[in-house]
């Protein structure tokens, strides 16, 4: 297990890296506030990234890191991490919708609005219906082991979508804050370095977070008590 | 298998629908040719997503769809698609380089740039390690049986990242075509509707795919004689 241990530590600061950059590149752009300001533009992509890419694969590595504890614990933790995602996400919104509303700027017309909101609400979604079916106590045990594989597919497909929805907001954000080319943008002001760098480090992270939670020898051996989750269930 | 056959159906349609909207719009933008100009750079968008999204999802969908057909015929197709596929994005990047140096605009400074020559180069990557591990004969099977975990799961990774390119390529080319906000591309324009659209479509494309693709029952039965590359492997 040493190349898992090191693929989280790399997991780890590669995200932190992507999010570090994302902060330090609003800061170059005025820095943050909460007065409808380009400041309070600033910080709908922080938000975004820490709570719907960072916090988001916090919560899905938690089945992996914390494999040996107990599983109520792991789901307590995952559902924690996931509502503190939520919470990001909504504040993020409320930043940018207040920002453009400040600024007679028309909401929802770009690719990555369309794209961006559909993954918070199907984001809200899975968070709902997770926590119907697996927290809420009283619920058959064979709906949860029905429904298992569905949550655990669109919960990576989301966290796909909130990366791929990341970068086309670093894609509209330096075009809009740098002349097209042949201009500014393609000699890469420091800017355009740390934009384009973030959203590398966003796919770097995915890449390893996907790995980590799909590959087969990374998952989590159900304990005794649990096994029924873990049966296949025949749907054909 | 009802419901399979539905969304094999649906991604077709889907993914048809998404690749056709590109073509329109950049017919749109003045057609295609092979002069350097805009004309030319209109093949990109248009030979990348039918490669690297189309024809890319339906080489992987083949050991879906074919499931019961012999398995080298099936390896030899999704071996041949990702060939087509593979010269589809090596010309769609002739035309993008060419029609740039044509103009004097620079290459590689964007993020679609960094993440989308990343993709075709893993693609390459991809597509070369298959071909020695899997079609190559006289490999040890236990080394086959070893890769093929990896080479799943970066051919579905791989994969997001053409997606995710692809959105991220029609946000630039609707920021370079259209006024930006609150002008132009805020109240929808044609173009703006068709390339959203479009975007939308593909991630639809890559929802119902990559489900189809990873849901367990969804996983090919192998056959008597090919038993060896499903068994577990121990790598811990």
């Amino acid at each position: 297990m040493i190349l898992f241990q090191i693929l989280v530590l790399l997991s780890q600061l590669v995200g932190l890296a992507g999010i570090t950059l994302i902060g330090v590149w609003m800061g170059k752009l005025g820095g943050f506030g909460w007065d409808g300001s380009g400041k309070e533009f600033n910080l709908h992509p922080l938000l975004m990234t820490i709570g719907l890419i960072f916090l988001y694969a916090e919560a899905i590595l938690a089945y992996r890191v914390f494999r040996n504890s107990k599983k109520v614990y792991i789901k307590s933790l995952h559902g924690i991490i996931h509502m503190l995602a939520f919470v990001c996400a909504v504040v993020g919104l409320k930043a940018v919708f207040d920002n453009h509303n400040a600024n007679n700027i028309s909401n929802m017309y770009s690719l990555h609005s369309w794209i961006g909101l559909t993954t918070v609400i199907l984001f809200g979604l899975q968070l709902l219906c997770g926590f119907v079916t697996f927290l809420f106590p009283g619920l058959q045990q064979s709906l949860r082991a029905v429904y298992l594989p569905t949550h655990v597919y669109f919960g990576v497909f989301i966290f796909g979508m909130a990366v791929a929805t990341a970068l086309m907001g670093i894609t509209e954000k330096l075009l809009f804050t740098l002349k097209v080319p042949p201009n500014d943008y393609a000699s890469l002001p420091e800017t355009a370095r740390i934009g384009n760098s973030a959203g590398f480090f966003f796919v770097i992270f995915a890449a390893i977070v996907g790995f980590l939670v799909t590959y087969p020898d990374y998952k989590r051996e159900p304990t005794e008590d649990e096994e029924y989750e873990h049966q296949p269930i025949i749907m054909k």
